[in-house]
């Protein structure tokens, strides 16, 4: 095989089938990107235990094949080699598996891998291929993807649940204290469809699908895999399986109480109450709303802070408690100057949501003792 | 005791003090900042084990008094207070050592700790007091502690060498692989001293002299301390204690090769090179001179690269090996574009260094198997 590349497609090729490489397991080769010429174009592939990324990489093909580097190695020596316009890069391998990079008086011997043991992306069965721009699929997974659940004690809790009704997109995530879901319209409408995508694979997919509202992404949805294509490349998932949690059940519109407050005041005064919580992540950070104004109190080992701002109330005065940090998350993740929280009683969720729900973030209060924070 | 400040002088004069905080020790008061204004200004100071900073922070005293306040907490708390103008930060504290921290609606309440616990700064017995601009003392140290050892076997070597001889002054590191030389004029003369100073108060010394060339700082050489007196801050350390190696002998001018390239280029082929190294930092990086050329070489486990560039040659051919971290350690130390390279046998250091030896940096070479290197 002996191919040619500019440096910079191929570094940003390495970089985007990167993501699907395992940096430590014991199966070596998927440490490994497929570098195959073989069929015309030159296609990188990196395939993890549960996730796959392909990608055509331009550059010329003066003698076909294909060879498996290790993927880490491959991306240092080629982003090491020197800034050059022209396809100056030359890859070259030996029956042998011996391969040779060289760019100008720089030249890089090191040992390839039989591309024979290297596993392909599953061919995905297309069931419902659905389109949406890159830059809304981008915000929101990072939107929501915060709300996910790390360990592995309920696996569905681990992935973001996509949901197509119509020409309504929604993604859902839960870890059992809070959910957050983001919506939004798609510009046609698609049979129903759902997935439980696992959140690793949107965080890194999240960050290669860097495009604007008018580049797209094209999702398509079967029976195991999950398959995005966008550009030169595709990403193949395999899902959680199960039926997702009947999230609809947990959401009310009732309340008893609203709120809507200056969301970036807010935030500050949490976050200066999240100092006294540093070696305690349960201790509550409790609310009062009484008077148009909202009361903030935490109470720790550490000390005590107090603070206070004014909100525009509807309905009833209110003392509840919660995690500061799951306030934080939800709010971080609005862009909106002004929010809304809407409550009921004390040991009910608080909904912070737009008119419209394409946001909707709930999190459950936590219990306090209300005479020893005085 | 009642302050008041304004947030950017208090954060900035914590953010200074703060270096000389201890952040996980048994001794908790060591973690502390003592507020002391008692004596008509506001006093800041940290003290760790081996070195304090003292700073004085602008501010009204309203009620004079002095507590000890946990660093951390402490800076966390006036980082996250509302960024306003004027003198809004309030500091007051109770009999007790309740303390209160007030700004606008914001109230934090923690404990103090009793100030007479912390131990004052020792007073230094003023020998000789040398003047040198911060930016050259930042500079100076930023170019050669990277050539100190960290282990505790040698404790001398954790140190750098100040020297003052005449209106010359230098600062040494060395390893027992490399020396690092740095050297500059003064504005007067004075007599001679020196000192070895630990490179983790000089490494926090360098962050908090961020002034320029006409910025000064006062050094002050006592037996067992020497003292930096800056602005408003002050910061003094134990010296480690012996005499420190005799670098002159190590050092020699003759040389059988001379080479002068591009510092640049050079970097980075050594910076490709340390990729097939990075399992191995023993791996020696071979270089050849040869015919006004100077071919480099590493060949490990991982591979082999090779590479050339054109020198400017004087003298004899050499081949030789060296430590490819090392020489990338100087070079990037160097801000001139060309620099000179001077070597006898392949068994003997080289040196870079410059006409005037305001820099001169020794690195011992890497015995290597010829034959296996090809």
């Amino acid at each position: 095989m002996k191919l040619s590349f500019q440096k910079n497609d191929l570094l940003s090729t390495l970089q985007v089938v990167g993501k699907a490489v395992a940096s430590k397991t014991t199966l070596s080769i998927m440490e490994c990107i497929l570098v195959d010429a073989t069929e015309g174009q030159i296609r990188l592939t990196g395939n993890k235990n549960d996730f796959g990324i392909e990608s055509i990489c331009p550059g010329d093909i003066l003698e076909p094949g294909k060879i498996a580097l290790e993927a880490r190695l491959f991306q240092e020596i080629i982003k090491r080699l020197p800034q050059t316009e022209g396809k100056n890069i030359l890859l070259s391998t030996e029956e042998n598996g011996n391969c040779t990079i060289q760019c100008e008086k720089s030249v890089f011997k090191i040992m390839g891998r039989n591309p024979d043991e290297f596993t392909s992306l599953p061919s995905v069965e297309k069931q419902e291929i659905v389109e949406i721009s890159q830059l809304s699929l981008r915000n929101m997974i990072n939107q929501t993807i915060f709300s996910t659940a790390s360990g592995e004690n309920n696996k569905k809790m681990t992935g973001e649940y996509f949901e197509i009704i119509d020409n309504q997109f929604s993604i859902t995530a839960l870890d059992g204290h809070r959910i957050a879901i983001r919506k939004t319209e798609l510009s046609e409408s698609y049979d129903n469809c759902s997935a439980i995508v696992p959140k690793e694979v949107l965080s890194e997919l999240s960050k290669i699908i860097s495009g604007g509202l008018e580049d797209k992404v094209e999702i398509c949805f079967s029976k195991q895999y999950l398959q995005f294509s966008f550009e030169d490349t595709i990403v193949v998932t395999q899902l959680v399986e199960g039926e997702y949690f009947h999230v609809r059940q947990m959401l009310s519109s009732d309340y008893e109480t609203k709120i809507r407050l200056n969301r970036k005041q807010f935030l500050e005064n949490i976050d200066r109450a999240r100092i006294l919580a540093r070696d305690n992540d349960k201790q509550p950070l409790i609310l009062k709303i009484e008077d148009q104004s909202l009361s903030l109190k935490i109470v720790s080992d550490i000390g005590r802070m107090d603070a206070e701002m004014p909100v525009q109330q509807e309905g009833k005065d209110l003392l509840i408690g919660f995690n500061p940090t799951y306030l934080m998350d939800a709010l971080q993740n609005i862009e909106e100057e002004e929010v809304d929280l809407y409550f009921t009683i004390s040991r009910s969720p608080v909904f912070i949501r737009d008119q419209e729900e394409s946001y909707n973030y709930m999190i459950l209060p936590v219990n306090f003792n209300a005479e020893a924070v005085g």
